[in-house]
């Protein structure tokens, strides 16, 4: 039988690929792996760069996200990817697969998307391309940043003993996902228009809190400044977005760094949301938020010598929370603390399987 | 009826982008509707950023073309974009969307594909992205490049008079691939394997000359040196690539540089490999080859005063041959001069319809 992508997996397939890449060259300070590149281009001047496609069918379903909420989203990765190394945004590319039937209204509506986000961070849209699909709509974006030398925030750099800190709440969009697509399934039933969940169709009876999820599921909105600030303060050792969830963030930055961390269940930030769900249904929500994808806040370390700093941070944060959730430690396990007993911390979301 | 992509096409759909972006600020040298974009993000550094996307159906398909040829052309498109501008190509990224039963055997021959190429002109794979496809093999690649201020090669800087050259030949690769296509078709029709038209399975009686053709279809090698070159030297007034044919360049060198042009179709380099498919089948080679898209030659003016680096430019680009094609006018017409007659240029090869 013939090994196939889908066996191996989104990671297997980065380390196949960083295993066979020569090592670059002196201007490639942050190479394969990161949450961005970054690159030397000149002395003192460093490229932020990265890449993230949203694909029909995989990252979003036209059913409860709409054409602008799909360019929103498409933009916003990329810029997340950017806040999580520091860098402040500067340009974009946009790479779009169409399908031939697709309306012009929607085409336009995505573009509405894009750009009132650009607008928003200043970002520039500078190029592009445009292509045929013969499947799925493809949303590919490459976004540009700035960061100062010994400004770059990396996955790498935590210490035992480090504080761990998660910025705004997790288990939103997991949450906003459920409920999107729980209301979609029951127009779908009751026959009504099928392009609702649309911005502002909001569900009868749903909670304020609900509401909010389901808006940062479709229109996450990157922590830019706070990355930036971050960086510019020097104050965190490391630091990543939590596109793949907060337990895989947390696997990532104790791989990168070469420790292991205990997350502490009590001072995790469940979003309210999240929490009116889950526990709905009876489940948990703080496994559901620690494994849920797609919330795009930052987790990041700080020496606990910089505590004074990290209170600076927070209120430079402005409304932004900023929440201790644990400690990075000499033992490479990454626990779970809950109730004073301790347990693996569950794998993250992984979006290729 | 709702107006789809597919009714307007790439260049309306890109107009459409240009229409309402913001214009962009100072450090955006060369925005949207070149073959890249140009940023300053510090005195005297220039970034040059193109991105393009293959896809699976539309792009190439698996019957004629390897999984390593992808890989190669995926880049090659890109690095011939960058070449167009004038900028010495220095990292990529790539961005994959894979159906989950592709075969890793195929995704190590892509990145094999990739990678050689890069190695060959020096270029680093920093990073990217990979997600699953629920439809075609997407693969989008970034790349990102470095010119010296007033080197840059933009498509708007041509004036009357001065003279259109090509490098190689053209139409290369649209008979390469009728070529391939029509061996595909062979083999599938007298039931031989159907992963058929790879590198080296090379048709019985096939001219060395058609072999050629095939061989810059799969593996465009795209003109990274001579574009530097020719941007070090300052001798070109304006450039562009022949992605989409030459035809279709012309029309955009004139367009953007608010010019006509024309084209004496005796001068036309056409591609041995293509004279002799074409004419085998009682087509017209000079057509096809004017409409022929992905020879990824270059196209540039000089100003007539500027021959003798012109001189210098040719014995700078060892092998490749460059000939002069015609004339730029300010008769904003764009014509194509054959036996003493003029007609219109035919229009390009376009790939979103």
């Amino acid at each position: 039988v013939r090994q196939t992508v889908g066996d191996l997996g989104e990671r297997a397939l980065i380390e196949r690929i960083r295993a066979r890449v020569p090592s670059p060259p002196d201007w490639v300070l942050v190479g394969i792996g990161d949450d961005a590149a970054v690159l030397e281009p000149a002395p003192n001047t460093l490229d932020v760069q990265t890449t993230d496609a949203l694909i029909e069918g995989i990252h979003f379903d036209r059913a409860y996200v709409s054409a602008f909420d799909v360019g929103h989203k498409a933009l916003a990765v990329n810029l997340s990817d950017l806040a999580a190394m520091g860098a402040m945004p500067r340009a974009a590319l946009l790479s779009l697969g169409l399908p031939a039937s697709w309306p012009v209204a929607d085409f336009d509506d995505l573009l509405g998307g894009l750009l009132t986000l650009a607008a928003q961070y200043r970002v520039a849209l500078v190029g592009g391309n445009i292509a045929r699909s013969p499947g799925p709509l493809v949303v590919n974006v490459t976004a540009v940043g700035s960061v100062k030398p010994r400004r770059v925030l990396c996955r790498g750099g935590a210490r035992p003993g480090d504080d761990l800190y998660v910025t705004g709440s997790v288990g939103a969009a997991v949450a906003g996902f459920a409920s999107c697509r729980a209301r979609a399934g029951r127009q779908a039933a009751s026959g009504s228009s099928g392009t609702g969940g649309g911005p502002g169709t909001g569900a009868e009876g749903e909670s304020p809190a609900m509401a909010r999820s389901e808006e940062r599921f479709r229109r996450p909105d990157p922590r830019v400044r706070f990355g930036v600030l971050l960086g510019r303060n020097r104050a965190a050792s490391a630091c990543v977005d939590l596109s793949d969830g907060l337990a895989d963030a947390v696997r990532q930055v104790a791989g990168a760094s070469g420790t292991g961390a205990v997350v502490d269940a009590s001072l995790v930030p469940v979003n309210e949301g999240a929490r009116q769900w889950f526990e709905g249904r009876g489940e948990d929500p703080l496994e559901a938020a620690l494994a849920g994808g797609e919330d795009y806040e930052l987790l990041f370390t700080l020496s606990p010598r910089r505590r004074r700093l990290a209170a600076a941070v927070a209120s430079l944060a402005g409304d932004l929370a900023v929440t201790r959730i644990g400690t990075i430690t000499a033992d490479p396990r990454v626990v779970l603390r809950r109730d004073g007993r301790d347990s693996l911390l569950p794998e993250g979301f992984v979006h290729f399987r």
